[in-house]
């Protein structure tokens, strides 16, 4: 474990995903633009750098975990971005979720100066962040998606190769496109069986061992004390925020316009999650969307 | 099995179930408008009835398999219905799938002349009904539910207690109306994949294995060559009809009017379900809905 | 005006539609199950009936304004329901917004007893009633029609003659629901423009000499501000009840669900007027449909 | 009339708006990469040019009509772009309907080299284009739209001012945006209408005296045969594309994913036309929606 990686953007996700490079040996050198997130790291045994440049000075590896394609876009691009810096064959990997077009412009810049690239969005949330067992979907070169699986492996328990740059964010916004759907179409079939006198629990062990099984059933039942452990049973804290995955269904509706694809039940559950984050509910947990239909007038 | 069992409807499903009965070594009496029919189940062992009220003549249990709640509340509450027939402590098993307002209003009548009902949808398709393997969802007292289950394990494998009258009903619908769901919005999200250059089998396999994982994708996928011997390998032959799950749609939406329920993603399948019918498409099974998306125009 | 006219049913509407008639010369017996919207009328010139069919005794027209189609029902063909009573060639008007099946049961059932029947159900809400102006839309027989054109032209001013008996119903739902698709799409469009930077009355006045005008732009704009003395400058006070709109959504999803109409459109808006509902906003006017849009999160 | 108009982009619409300002005696140099559509400006009156540039050489106004945002942001912001060659104070008219982000940032890199700059998208069809009867929706600051005027009033008969720079294009899709809504929502009317049995003449005459009343219904009635010299009683032909208004649904759904607007509404019309284009309508004129609706199946 000689490799040195970089690692740029220490949010909720990318905090804890350093730490367990740390934790796996790696030399890891960390940045972020909150001192404090820096700190926190250095506390865990990373080192320390004055700015992405820094950090990503001889690195082996750099790993990039930012909010946006602009983001990621200026990080590598820009006047003073490091691709003016990395050296050639460098292994770049952007963990970020963002638009499939900026992955794949950043991953042709960068491969045309000989730096490899694979764009390489998580699922698991920050409890899989924390844990090491985020689900890491890839897009790039067989060759390099290989390369980094000792990276990833460190982060990550499953790690799925979706096809060429880009197919990475591509597989991950397809899926939660369709995650969404599932959310709202399960919490809107329990809702409609407890209007008409059913128990959702029985209810939902019906459904589970028929034709609507589904993993929001399963593992995220969103009617309140189905499941335990579930943020429906908890308040809906926790989880996956409604304005992450209203951020999500805007890559795959934008997705969707560049590649006329046509999409109305993603394009439902867009508006229904918009107008739940409009109704104030952005930062609860998305399994939230049950309170939508379930609400009752005053 | 020395009960006697009236049978009701010999249709596409009806047929089967009947000579599952017969096979189990129940003594079967069955009618259906159609003569032929009749002659079939005879073949197989069944005692032809001239009637539906001859069949249910001294019948311990009388079983119905009929299009829709109207049929069920002629035959039963008719004039000329069993109701005036049929001896206290008859077992009736409506296995029809129908509205739940009409399955309830069966019930109260045959129940308030000592009869005893339950209402038992199946799922399963002609082929679960052929190798004995439904799923019934029941709706009705505990009581008759057990009194129901040697009857019920002879046809099906899979028996869930719903809840009371009706329950049956509208557990089914509201599987059969998420299921409607799982597979438009499955589809959609393959299809955005492909259009995007994605090998469909692979974003299949990644979904499997992440949050988007559902019935549909599993064991049903829609789009072509994903997995063997299923509709969507075959020409969309076979399966569920488009029709058929049109009409469950159209029980969905009348439900939820009933109860108030709020159900977009329900009606934006039914939408959906509609204009592929209208479109010619009917009688494929209804994973062809991937054909909505994937058409490429001239 | 020697006619005599019963009264049935003196809520929001029907009180002051009766009141036209007083003034209008008609002599009014009017009923009501609330005693003291019986006395409101009477304070204004009509007579007191101790029962519906008192009222209706005698009577030369039968009027009657309730709440939905089991009350209608209920009426006129229940075991001592007015049909049992009336004389040959009463002319009987259901004004009630009701479904088109209830509409057609009752008016076969009395055409048969050789009473006459249109149904009339009426727009122009409470304002319009007390001036007198309504519009009503009916079906019926031409001739029938024309011996009530006396009548409804003291309460209204507009009477479309729709086609026979129900389609008063079909006509008046078919209205109500693009009403509605319009309310909802104008709001969404002046929001989207607001949300860019436009200033709501001059893209409004641009969208009225453009092809996106309608009813709602030019007279009813949900946008607050923008027209003087609509609901949405008033606190969405006064106006079509949210409720209301979501009662007739409830008519056209029953209708199009009978007929197997397609209709993604209307689902679209009564999903939108639900949820709009079961937030609490179930009394407010229809146009503050707006709110959704425009609800700024926390 | 001595000012000297470049007008780049000769396209259905560019041709016939180029030959208004020849006829208004203007001096206009035009420019396309076809030709043979240069050819024919040139026997109306115009003055072939080689190149964007050379057309554009000494103009006092620059006019471009072209098919979207990166054509617009190429012939001026590129390396060998026009904003290298204009003199400041040249006034340049976009009427692209492109989107308000790409027309930004041109007229932004335009004012900032002194160069006068409006985005001026039209409609009305090509026959409004060949009469001079087109409407401008129009983006910029006063005076510059006023310096424009004479300009427009060439080409058209309503100019319409909706705000600063890129509001022509907000307002444009906005207005286009509500008028798919519209033209579904009365087809899918019209059509549960016929389904219950009325005349769809009679229907559209109640509700275009009623709440329902909208541009589509009085000047555009999708279903045959109610209005004369309409696409819809000509099979369809001619009219404003489906594929256009495809193109304009992209940018409102493009527009509404920047500006995070919630429009279900125009999300489900843009799901209809995408699919009613994969069905092989796209030539078609775009009340043809009405067929998704009306289509009978085998």
């Amino acid at each position: 474990m000689s490799q040195t990686i970089a690692f740029i953007g220490l949010g909720n996700m990318g905090g804890p995903m350093a730490a367990n490079l740390v934790k796996a040996g790696f030399s890891v050198k960390v940045f972020d633009l909150v001192a404090s997130s820096v700190e926190t790291l250095v506390k865990q045994g990373a080192l320390a750098s004055a700015s992405a440049s820094d950090a990503a000075k001889d690195a082996d590896v750099v790993i990039s975990m930012l909010p946006a394609g602009k983001h990621v876009k200026s990080l590598y691009l820009a006047d003073d971005g490091l691709i003016h810096q990395l050296a050639k064959n460098t292994l770049v990997i952007d963990c970020s979720t963002i638009d499939a077009a900026s992955a794949q412009e950043v991953g042709k810049a960068l491969e045309e100066q000989g730096i490899a690239f694979i764009d390489a969005p998580v699922s698991g949330g920050t409890a899989g962040a924390t844990a090491g067992t985020l689900t890491f979907i890839v897009g790039g070169d067989a060759e390099n998606v290989a390369r980094a699986h000792p990276v990833l492996s460190a982060m990550g328990k499953n790690i799925f190769h979706a096809g060429e740059t880009g197919a990475g964010q591509i597989a991950k916004i397809c899926n939660n496109m369709l995650l969404s759907v599932l959310m709202a179409g399960t919490a809107e079939a329990l809702q409609m069986g407890i209007d008409n006198g059913l128990d959702p629990k029985v209810l939902s062990d019906i459904m589970l061992q028929s034709s609507g099984r589904n993993w929001t059933l399963e593992l995220y039942n969103p009617c309140p004390d189905v499941l335990e452990n579930v943020p429906s049973s908890k308040g809906y804290q926790g989880g996956f925020m409604v304005d992450l995955m209203k951020k999500d269904l805007g890559l795959a509706v934008d997705t969707a316009n560049k590649s006329q694809s046509t999409i109305p039940m993603g394009s439902m559950a867009q508006s229904l999650y918009k107008l739940h984050s409009l109704a104030g509910n952005g930062q609860l947990d998305f399994s939230s969307i049950f309170k939508m239909y379930s609400a009752k007038q005053d």
